[in-house]
């Protein structure tokens, strides 16, 4: 079975920790233990999100002294190789037939026209109080956008086009590697007025949801794993009547509201994976990785069979709450 | 014909100029243009330094608020990845027959008990002058280093005793794609404690030509090139004598000195590899290589044949004179 494992951003640098390179680890090496046992004898494609990472090094690059700050394409490419060599080195550490875990940097492209550069919905680096976020946006020219009881900035995220290196993704897939790849939803570039050909890259993140969609259609994979920090998809999300969806159908989605930027995007993922190969779609809680690619936990979406399938069997509950929004 | 080609970190982003992205972007573009036109009919293998990218890094991320620097094998994978996204995209911008241009994240062993880890010796990041550097090294820890009329920062340089991910580096080589690999000399990793097989990020910069030279013994390359800030290996540097060196055996090389952490390496790496495969090897400028390649510029190292050959053709010169130091 070929997998594509999207894992969330804020799942590997949890808003409620320090942003330290030793908090990130510990969190990748818990998802690499069970990544370990899930890729037994799977093709494994490993993607993940980079918002929390990518806002940090775009504000340490803002504050510093010495040096303009680097774009958000560069700033994403560093992010990029930063927790892809964490992730490859963690699930190498820990897997019990050693197999080849490659490493690629993957460019995707957009179109410069999206209406997303207009209108950024992406939100990145950390939580800041109203003063310390008016204070950023006009010292950078951020937009900033609401995240609970404080602000985040917020930055364009167009739509994925075309993955650039699905060959060599292929190419090392058929050797038997477990690839990472497309990072951050990929270092986004767009065509440029020099040459038909010609890509550079644009300031923007593109969502990593969506971009892991993309590359499991392309890939042909058989299950596609949004990993992130809540248990499963809710409806009714801080109301009285919220509840966790278990087994669903694309009709079970249609009509409901989802947060935009963090949830939304995720359901949008699975579902576009799910019609167009009929395929599986599973969405949840990174530290139940290894249930969910079973098909055990977390939200999983199908199409319906001719069997009666419970519509929304409640999702295996964890120790915590969630806490609202994700990624 | 299989080339390896490592291109220095100083020449992509030169000490005279502003640590911009823009800069850094211009010099890999007139880097990307020539080696476009070398790939041609071969095989390539693109490696690059990183010591002032992860010496700005380091700083930006102790001098910014909010949260500990990264650890330097860390910030060493950003740089890779930055590094590594701008080159492909220029390069494959460039290439006349579209081709893949993949570009992977390399981790590379080394010793954790390796001398290096007592004696700093690798310069990274910016030149400070005296009064600043010693409020750096005084906040941050940071080991010090001559470096012209300034100072910089040291880190450890231990020797690369293994590269990890040769073999999907051959996968691609055999399916003709262009590879980057080995950013920075590497990624810096060492057994641990946890179990025979288990690698760990160390605090270190692993010399890039020396990991350029142990990958191309290892990937049987037919020529390894070293493009820096300078035209040729220059003996008697800064005297009257001074003289650049052109064709040139391993005997000739024999006795002389060279500048530790930036030309002596490279001449080290050079020998390694002539001296183990018995093919050439080339040091120059990056401005010049594609003449480098064609053994028509810089200090072609090479074994002695049977026929004469001119031990010290003068380097073909460049505009401006090459300033001392160079990676």
């Amino acid at each position: 079975m070929r997998l594509v494992v999207a894992l969330g951003g804020n799942a590997l640098l949890r808003r409620d920790q320090p942003p330290t390179a030793d908090n990130q680890l510990a969190n990748i090496r818990r998802a690499a233990a069970q990544l370990a046992r899930v890729a037994g004898p799977h093709e494994l494609v490993l993607t993940h999100g980079n918002g929390p990472q990518v806002g940090l090094l775009a504000l340490q690059a803002a504050t510093a002294s010495g040096g303009q700050a680097y774009p958000l394409d560069v700033l994403g490419a560093q992010t990029d190789g930063m927790i892809g060599y964490l992730l490859e080195q963690e699930l190498a550490n820990r897997l019990s037939t050693p197999r080849e875990v490659v490493t690629l940097i993957t460019r995707v492209e957009v179109d410069p026209r999206d209406a997303a550069f207009r209108h950024p919905t992406k939100p990145i680096g950390p939580v800041y109080g109203r003063a310390e976020a008016e204070r950023l946006a006009a010292a950078h020219g951020w937009a900033l956008m609401p995240d609970g009881a404080g602000l985040r900035r917020a930055v364009a995220s167009p739509a994925p086009l075309r993955v650039l290196g699905l060959q060599p993704m292929r190419w090392l897939l058929e050797r038997g590697a477990i690839v990472i790849a497309a990072g951050g939803g990929g270092i986004p570039v767009a065509r440029g007025d020099d040459g038909p050909l010609a890509l550079h890259g644009v300031a923007a993140v593109i969502d990593k949801d969506l971009c892991a969609s993309l590359l499991a259609r392309e890939l042909q994979a058989d299950l596609l794993v949004i990993a992130t920090d809540v248990d499963a998809v809710f409806v009714d999300w801080g109301l009285p009547t919220q509840r966790a969806l278990g087994e669903v159908t694309p009709d079970n989605l249609a009509g409901q509201a989802f947060a935009a930027g963090s949830m939304a995007p995720k359901v949008q993922a699975a579902l576009a994976f799910v019609r167009a190969t009929g395929r599986r779609a599973a969405i949840g809680s990174l530290e139940q990785i290894e249930a969910l690619v079973a098909g055990e936990a977390g939200t999983q979406l199908r199409l319906p069979s001719r069997e009666h399938l419970p519509a929304d069997r409640p999702a295996r509950p964890r120790a915590a709450l969630p806490r609202p929004g994700s990624s």
